[in-house]
C-alpha cells in the first residue's frame, strides 16, 4: 500500500507502457508505472520470455525477454517509479482535471494524465472450479507467487503441469517443509529439462508428486488447512497442507477499465490517432488496448503512439511551455 | 541503366525505406528501392553515420551507422533489388492502376504500388556558384564519388573542407596523377585525424594543398580543361585539370516529387493516418516526407507507418486474398 504523487501515471508495464516512460521521460515529464504482475514485460515477460521476436525495427531477432531488458535501460535515466503486482481497480477525475488511481491492494496514486497501456487487460490467475474456493484466497490460496519466503518451512501443494508449476516446484522444494505437485496429466507441458528434474526430484524424495490427479475440495476452519486429491478421478484422498498454489496460468482480463467511462469498441478503448487520446481529457490509451481504423497489435506501432501520446500530455503537464521537436541525437539524453 | 519489375517500388533507402521492404516481405510482397544517394540510410548514411541515436525502442544508444546495418540485415531474407546513385524523376500511373517510374538515369521501374520514403528530399549536391559551371557537368565537373576508378592517372581538383573533401583527397592521392585541394578558410571543419593527413600529406608532397581559396572559373572548349583560384580573394591563377569535383555537402531536395500530383501541404506529402496513403490511389507516403495531424519526424513513427502501409498494399497487389496478422514469433520469418 503506497501513495504516490506524479505527472503521468502509467497502467500497465508491458513494452509500450515502458516505452512511454521513456518518451515521457524525454520531455521531463515523470512517470509510475503499475501492472498486476509481480514483473514488467507484460504479454512478453508472462507468456513468451524465451522466444523470438523478429519484427522489431533494427533487430534482425531478439528474445522478448531481452527486449524488457534493454526497455527497463533505456527508461532508467528518467527514474520512474513501480507498483508491481497490484491492480489498478479505480480512477476518479478530480475538479481540478487530475486524477486519482486506486489499487486492489489499495495503493493510490496522484497524477496529471493518465496513460493506459493496458494491453489485453491486466493479467489475472486462471482459477480452478473448486467449491469454496473464493473463501481461503489469502488465507491459504496463492494464485502467483510474489515473495517465496512466505512458504518457508511450511507445507505446500502445488497443481499444475506448465512452467510455472515446475518451476516454483523446484524453487520451493528448497525453501519449504514439504512440497507436493499435483498434476491432472501424466506428461508436462512444461520445459523437458524442468520436467526431467521434478521427476528426478520425486524419486529422489524431495517432493511428492502426484500424477493424473485433481484438487476437488478445500478444507479449513477459517484458514486453509486440507486439500482433496482425487487420483484417477476415483480415489479421493486427504492432504493436510499450510497453502495450495493452484498455477493453472494467467488470462489477461480488462475488468476494471471497463468501468472508467470511456468510449469502448470491441473490447478496446476507442482513441483519436491525433495523440492517441480518449474521450476523456488527460486519459490516454496505447497499446494492444487501444483501438482506431487500421490499428494493428503491435509492439512497434505501440511505441509510435507513446511518443505522440507524449507530446499532447507535455501540454497539459507544462501548459505554459511551448514544445519544441529536439533530435536525442543532437540534445542527449538528460536524467530527471 | 535498369529495367525492373516488382511489386512495390520504394523511393528512398533510408531507415524508413529499408523497414517498408521488411513489413512488405512479411506480407509476400517484393520491394525495388531506389536512393539519389550511392548508398542507403538517408539522413543517417549522409549526416550523421557515427552519431548515437537515443530513441530507437529497444536499443539505449545506437549509433546511425550501425541501426543501417542492422535494418539492411533484417530485411535480406526478402532480397530486396536497389538502384542506387540515381534519382526518381518521372511517375506514370498506367490505365490498369499500376505504375512506371523514371530515374535521371533512365532506368524504369514497373510496379504495383509506389512507397515514396523521400525523407526531406533527394539529396542533392550544393553547388558553388560558378559562372558556366552547370556547362561542364558529367563534362569534367562531378559532384558525387561514384566511381573513384573514373579519376585515375587524371589531374583533379577538389574543393571544400569537411569531411566529404578530405575524405576524397586521401583516397584519390593514390589513384590520380595529381590531386589539388583548394579550401576556402585556413582549418578543416572535417574530423582531425584527416585533416591532419591532409596536412602532411601536402607537407611531403603527395598533394597540393591551396587554403585560404575559391574557385572563381571555370575553362574549356567543350570539357573541363583548367579552372581559375583565387588566392586570398585577390591573387587569380589558372589550375589545368581534368576533373574539378566540389564537395560543399549534399542538401535534401523534394525536387521531382513535387510534380507526381500528390496532395502536399508545407513541403510534405498529406497523407491519410489509416494506412498512409496519398491522394492517389497505389500510392503511399511514409516517413520524414509525409504530414497529418500530430505528425512527429521521427524514425520510430516511420517505421509505425510502414507497417500500416504494408497492410493496406497488400489489398491492392494480392487483392483476393484476406490479410490475417501473424505475430513473427509465432510464424517466423519466410524467404521470398
Ligand atoms: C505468443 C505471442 C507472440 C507475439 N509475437 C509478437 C511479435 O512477433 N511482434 C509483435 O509486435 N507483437 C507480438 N505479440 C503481441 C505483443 O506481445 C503485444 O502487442 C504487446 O505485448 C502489447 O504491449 P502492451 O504494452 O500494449 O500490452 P501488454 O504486453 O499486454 O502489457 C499490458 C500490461 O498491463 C497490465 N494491466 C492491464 N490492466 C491493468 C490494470 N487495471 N491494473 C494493473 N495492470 C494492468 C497487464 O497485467 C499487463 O502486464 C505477440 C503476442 C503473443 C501472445
Ligand atoms: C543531425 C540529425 C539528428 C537526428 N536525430 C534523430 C534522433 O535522435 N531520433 C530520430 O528519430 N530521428 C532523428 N533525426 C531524424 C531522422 O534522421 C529522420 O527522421 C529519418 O532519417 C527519416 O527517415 P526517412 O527514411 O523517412 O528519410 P531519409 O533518412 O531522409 O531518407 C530519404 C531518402 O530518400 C531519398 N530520396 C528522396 N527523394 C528521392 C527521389 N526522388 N529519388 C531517389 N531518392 C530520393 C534521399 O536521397 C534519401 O536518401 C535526426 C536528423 C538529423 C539531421
Amino acid at each position: 500500500m503506497e501513495k504516490v504523487t506524479t505527472d503521468i501515471c502509467i497502467v500497465g508495464g508491458g513494452p509500450v507502457g515502458l516505452f512511454a516512460v521513456f518518451e515521457a521521460g524525454l520531455l521531463k515529464m515523470k512517470c509510475h508505472v503499475v501492472d498486476a504482475l509481480p514483473v514488467v514485460g507484460g504479454q512478453l515477460s508472462e507468456i513468451y520470455p524465451k522466444k523470438p521476436i523478429y519484427d522489431i525495427p533494427g533487430f534482425p531477432e531478439i528474445l522478448a525477454g531481452d527486449l524488457v531488458k534493454n526497455l527497463e535501460k533505456q527508461i532508467a535515466p528518467f527514474h520512474p517509479t513501480f507498483t508491481l503486482g497490484e491492480r489498478v481497480d479505480g480512477l476518479e477525475k478530480l475538479e481540478d482535471g487530475s486524477f486519482i488511481l486506486r489499487t486492489s491492494a489499495g495503493s493510490e496514486i496522484a497524477c496529471k494524465v493518465v496513460v493506459i497501456a493496458g494491453g489485453l487487460g491486466s493479467f489475472e490467475p486462471r482459477k480452478p472450479s473448486i467449491d469454496k474456493l473464493e473463501q481461503y484466497e489469502d488465507k491459504g490460496v496463492v494464485y502467483m507467487v510474489r515473495d517465496p519466503e512466505q512458504f518457508r518451512d511450511k507445507h505446500v501443494l502445488i497443481a499444475g503441469g506448465g512452467d510455472s508449476a515446475l518451476d516454483w516446484t523446484i524453487y520451493l522444494a528448497g525453501i519449504c517443509k514439504e512440497v507436493t505437485l499435483v498434476h491432472r496429466g501424466s506428461t508436462f507441458r512444461g520445459a523437458p529439462e524442468s520436467a526431467a528434474k521434478v521427476l528426478s526430484m520425486a524419486e529422489e524424495g524431495q517432493i511428492k508428486l502426484i500424477l493424473k490427479s485433481n484438487v476437488t475440495e478445500v478444507h479449513g476452519e477459517d484458514t486453509l488447512e486440507a486439500v482433496t486429491v482425487m487420483v484417477d478421478n476415483a480415489n479421493p484422498y486427504k492432504v493436510d497442507v499450510d497453502y495450495f498454489i493452484p498455477l493453472f496460468g494467467l488470462v489477461p482480463k480488462l475488468g476494471p477499465i471497463e468501468d472508467w467511462g470511456l468510449t469502448l469498441d470491441k473490447n478496446a478503448i476507442a482513441v483519436n490517432t491525433l495523440d492517441y487520446s480518449t474521450n476523456v481529457r488527460g486519459i490516454y490509451a496505447i497499446g494492444d488496448i487501444n483501438t482506431y481504423p487500421g490499428k494493428l497489435k503491435l509492439i512497434l506501432c505501440g511505441f509510435h503512439e507513446a511518443a505522440l501520446m507524449a507530446q499532447s500530455a507535455y501540454n497539459i503537464i507544462y501548459p505554459d511551455k511551448k514544445f519544441v521537436l529536439k533530435y536525442t541525437t543532437v540534445n542527449g539524453i538528460q536524467e530527471i
